[in-house]
């Protein structure tokens, strides 16, 4: 069936009508984005995207992205109509509790939801992420002949994406990598909350694009034909990302709010949604109608896009068999950590080591073994020992399982975020652990998403030294540890970081964060436990014979500080246990009684931690003795530093038994 | 005297051998900035820029901004030329504890230091917002005839500056606003700490400046007469910002490091220092060495600053006097915040507003009474209440009081945090509480530097509502609270808010952070506190007669319902106390015996707040009651959620009755 103008006109007044009526039943939502997008989608979804409704998890579907997340009622609407898992009564739930209609858009490939979105900016990140993964799999599946993977990315963005930095950071990393597999639609309707884009944006948009290597399209984006040419035109463009730069009124359709802040963020109230729908020619009384005749479009799209999917099944089946069937399954299921353990490189007890050197290490052989493992550093690769030489690079219009993100944290978060939404790869990115603010907003989406992303942040507290209070993290455990769903791990030695490695490659339902040295650490002569112990969260390091007299807990570099205190306490008397503390996140997951195996209620307790005192009360108790440091830190050297500011085994241990005798 | 090239030369030169030489004795440090800017330096701080070393804090002096801020060296440099307050034996120091050159410039005016520097893009930000205040201050002082304050602002900014979206999202907004006044050096030198920048970089950073409507020159880096001719052609472009792309070779001088990463981020060794001395015609053997010739230069460049400082001196107190020299000095003191109370506006007790409108309507008489009270939100004014009508406003090539910042978060808080740099405004900025970790990294430098960044944070809790888990803070209150040095105040109504706002504008040295709900809230009918009480951090609002059975700690929207629901279990027998809580940063400054009155120690605690439980221990001892959203949250309309949350008086005061029972 060819599908004319007539209906996609009567597809897209469909979307109108049902996005006004899910958010004035709400009594919440944003109506101008999907009536102002409306045309658009109509396109998109009947004559230029492949997707299997039946199959939503179909690898080579095209990925469709609503960066700009407040607009969800254009993608239930069409989700609907294309027969994804969605129901007029879901519709009709739009914002409710435990519907499957959530206000912002929510990551769930079965229910047609490719990536959380709503924060802005993040979803025309996620896309980058997703087109790189995807032409990873395509140099690795493809072959000669007719290729498995060839779909597309595409996204709408509104000015609100276009105007956040994080775009600009991804958008400069599409066009390096010479990504022709993006298509994003930018829905310039020059309005936002504040009003017109006049007060706020003036910047040549296309300019800005075409500087990073974008090719870059105009057109009216109520223009049935200009939209569907300039779709074909961006899939002919291979070599480069393409912007659709279409002018649209926000809220088309509302006679007396359209183009106007109005129709932004509320619903247009019962009048002018009764007047929108007269104006539309709709019944204005009727509410949550779906003309037959859109059913009917949508069913023969579906015809349409069955043939393709089966024909791709039969390419895919007769391509991919045998060990490259095993290869691409390998992709797409998780790694056996526990088996790479025999693989990992040994650390020998009594041995210095950074532990993000031996990080750098044990990622020599998880590049080896997990040929899916990619990923790389804002900049900072030859400090995060993140680089892993003998692997392909990431380059102008190359890829490569080494990515160079360059000086673009909050990008390299959110691009990973996309590559682990495709699926296929399991994507780390690494900085410096205070630059971690740079990317915060990306690590919440992550760990809201539960997608395993993996962070390895190195130069963990001040003994990051002379570089000063601007390096020097101080709140960042903290305020990482507090962010729900995110596991932060920070290992006491080599060892523990082998293990640390290995959890987070089996946590494949949520990020996993390495906290690691940049200062030399001794490899701890373990007597009493195994690093394997970090599966727990907590344990205890070193131990006395019978009831201790102190409980230090303590994690990362503090460990072996916290073990040479013990060494001098013993020699006056006082037997301290000491708990080697890597990761609240496990240890609230154990059972009470091996927590209170670990710190019992009747010890009394010390913290040991270069970083804030804030959370370790819920472990210690209140009365515990709080080593820590909770204010900015000091140029300096590392070592000077440490003395200042009393993290010597020396001054742990006195301050202990200061606190001992009181 | 002029100063010919080979006077430079030999001040570019020196710069080279101090930098080399103070890094190799610090074994810490980055020559390659150094070395590679020197040239462009020395023809700043000789030719081209004005400045006073006896007066730092001259208002008319040009702004010198090192974006690049692990180039250090060469600022130290050039002021210990210039005549500031270093001594060789302070440049033998550096990156020591305690010395007054630490590894990255730490804001002091005094010190010459404009701005704190080294997370990369936030100095390219800061001098933005210098930028805007100059304008601004300009166009209230400078009247007719000559100007008052006519000066520029200077940044040398790098490759990792450019890739940051924030410098992006800066530019864009430096550009709309037409600020002519600022001059730009773009370091480029084609390396990063990765190595080339074709890894990670290849777009046009001429294209990308041009459509942020910049003016836009390239140059040889290392040519004086290129470089101060750009530097003039940029002086006299006025109603654009200038950029100028150098061309340079990093670490320019070193015969075998130089134009290579070697060079970045670490000492270049005796060898090479010995070497590079050598080739630039120096002994090899001499350290800290500055010849006779560079210390005449600067002689005769203070003379020449020394008369354009005394005549603008003549002029400033020639025109400013009278009523004017009243308005100019009430913008560089502190307002008298007490004086505004009885301006504030009155809030009846059992009304119902939400604490966004109450600031907002503080505002409005903040607006009336401080003419320097200034700033803007991310695009969500109408939102967070902070656009203030009847007074003027940003926009094309126009400044105001109310600034338009669009979905620019990042650039916000960092043009904020330069504002307060420069001094002359109080500069508040405002979005959506979740979307603080957009500009988290922007929160950090207003801390760590004690600037008075005032921070409107509106839509606190799951209270959001139906814009579900994207929208919903959880954990951002103990992400905020555990930044050293800021004071995060979440008021429990309007009265709480006047005072938070009293609060704010008294604390001069630090930023302050202002939770504010969405929700309606009453008006507390207060009985035994003053709303005033604020000033503690903590009081106690609602008590009962001899001794509670439990302390009820809440803050924000929480104080009413532990109100509501200290109601239902007196009515059951049970005597709550409710202890409002605004802010930790406050009560941890009071003394211990105030602290113990308010929350006693021999009291059962419960804690009922909307976010993350991390860190009430503190207060609440580690057997309370928790009443606390500790996991993200869910889309659903925000009444539905308090009920299905547990955040209702009825479910409240059901789990302190069963915590009681225990």
């Amino acid at each position: 069936m060819s599908i004319s103008n007539s209906d996609l006109k009567i597809v897209a007044d469909t979307v109108r009508t049902l996005s006004m009526d899910a958010i004035e039943k709400a009594k919440s939502g944003h109506p101008g984005m999907p009536m102002g997008c409306a045309d658009i989608a109509a396109v998109l979804w009947t004559k230029v995207m492949r997707y299997n409704p039946d199959d939503p998890e179909w690898m080579n579907r095209d990925r469709f992205i609503l960066s700009a997340g407040h607009g969800t009622m254009l993608l239930y609407s069409m989700l609907h109509f294309s027969g994804y898992d969605y129901s007029i009564e879901d519709i009709k739930n739009f914002r409710q509790l435990g519907s499957k209609t959530p206000g912002h858009p929510e990551f769930n490939v079965r229910l047609g939801i490719e990536t959380t979105t709503g924060p802005l900016g993040q979803g025309f990140a996620n896309g980058i992420g997703m087109a790189l993964a995807s032409k990873m799999l395509a140099d690795e599946f493809n072959g000669d002949g007719e290729p498995i993977i060839d779909h597309y990315i595409y996204s709408i963005a509104g000015d609100g994406c276009i105007m956040e930095g994080i775009t600009s950071e991804a958008a400069a990393l599409a066009g390096h990598w010479g990504l022709g597999n993006i298509i994003y639609i930018y829905d310039s309707n020059s309005i936002t909350i504040e009003g017109s884009t006049d007060m706020s944006m003036s910047h040549s948009v296309r300019t800005q694009f075409e500087s990073y290597n974008w090719h870059v399209l105009e057109i009216d984006g109520h223009n049935f034909d200009e939209i569907e040419k300039a779709l074909n035109e961006a899939k002919a463009v291979k070599d480069r990302p393409s912007l659709i730069i279409a002018r649209t009124m926000i809220g088309k359709g509302s006679p007396n709010k359209q183009c106007s802040e109005a129709c932004h963020g509320a619903p247009l109230g019962e009048d002018e949604v009764k007047c929108a729908k007269e104006s539309i020619g709709c019944d204005g009384d009727v509410c949550f109608n779906v003309p037959e005749r859109v059913y009917e479009i949508f069913s023969s799209v579906k015809q349409e896009q069955k043939a393709c999917y089966d024909s791709w099944k039969k390419l895919f089946e007769g391509k991919v068999k045998g060990d490259i069937k095993k290869r691409w399954d390998s992709c797409f299921s998780a790694p056996d950590a526990e088996s790479l353990r025999g693989a990992m490189p040994e650390f020998k007890a009594g041995g210095k080591i950074a532990t993000r050197t031996a990080s750098g290490k044990v990622m020599e052989v998880l590049f080896e073994k997990l040929p899916h493992f990619i990923g790389g550093s804002a900049d900072l690769g030859p400090s995060n020992k993140t680089f892993i030489s003998g692997y392909s690079e990431s380059g102008r219009n190359t890829l490569g399982r080494n990515i160079h993100f360059g000086v673009r944290e909050h990008a390299m978060g959110a691009i990973q975020n996309g590559i682990a939404c495709y699926g296929g790869f399991i994507p780390f990115s690494a900085t410096f652990f205070v630059f971690m603010d740079y990317m915060r907003p990306a690590v919440r989406m992550a760990a809201l998403s539960h997608l395993q992303s993996i962070y390895v942040f190195s130069h963990d507290s001040f003994y990051v030294g002379e570089d000063g209070p601007t390096h020097q993290p101080v709140e960042h455990l903290s305020a990482a540890r507090v962010i729900p769903n995110l596991n932060v791990i920070r290992p006491a030695d080599a060892e523990e970081t082998v293990e640390a490695w290995i959890s987070a490659l089996k946590r494949t339902d949520g990020p996993t964060m390495l906290i690691l040295t940049r200062q030399d650490v001794p490899s701890i002569d373990r007597k009493c436990s195994s690093a394997k112990d970090l599966e727990k969260g907590a344990y205890v390091i070193h131990d006395t014979e019978g009831k201790p007299d102190i409980a230090i807990l303590a994690s990362g570099s503090e460990v072996h500080v916290s073990m040479e205190a013990a060494g001098m306490l013993a020699d006056q008397g006082i037997n301290a246990r000491v708990v080697s503390f890597p990761s609240w996140f496990i240890f609230d997951k154990q059972e009470e009684a091996y927590r209170s195996s670990v710190i019992p209620e009747d010890v009394p307790v010390a913290v040991v931690e270069a970083g804030s005192r804030t959370g370790w009360e819920r472990y210690a108790g209140c009365h515990a003795l709080f080593i820590t440091i909770d204010d900015f830190g000091i140029s300096a050297p590392a070592e000077v530093l440490a003395g200042h500011l009393g993290m010597t085994p020396e001054a742990v241990a006195g301050r202990i038994r200061d606190f001992l005798k009181r």
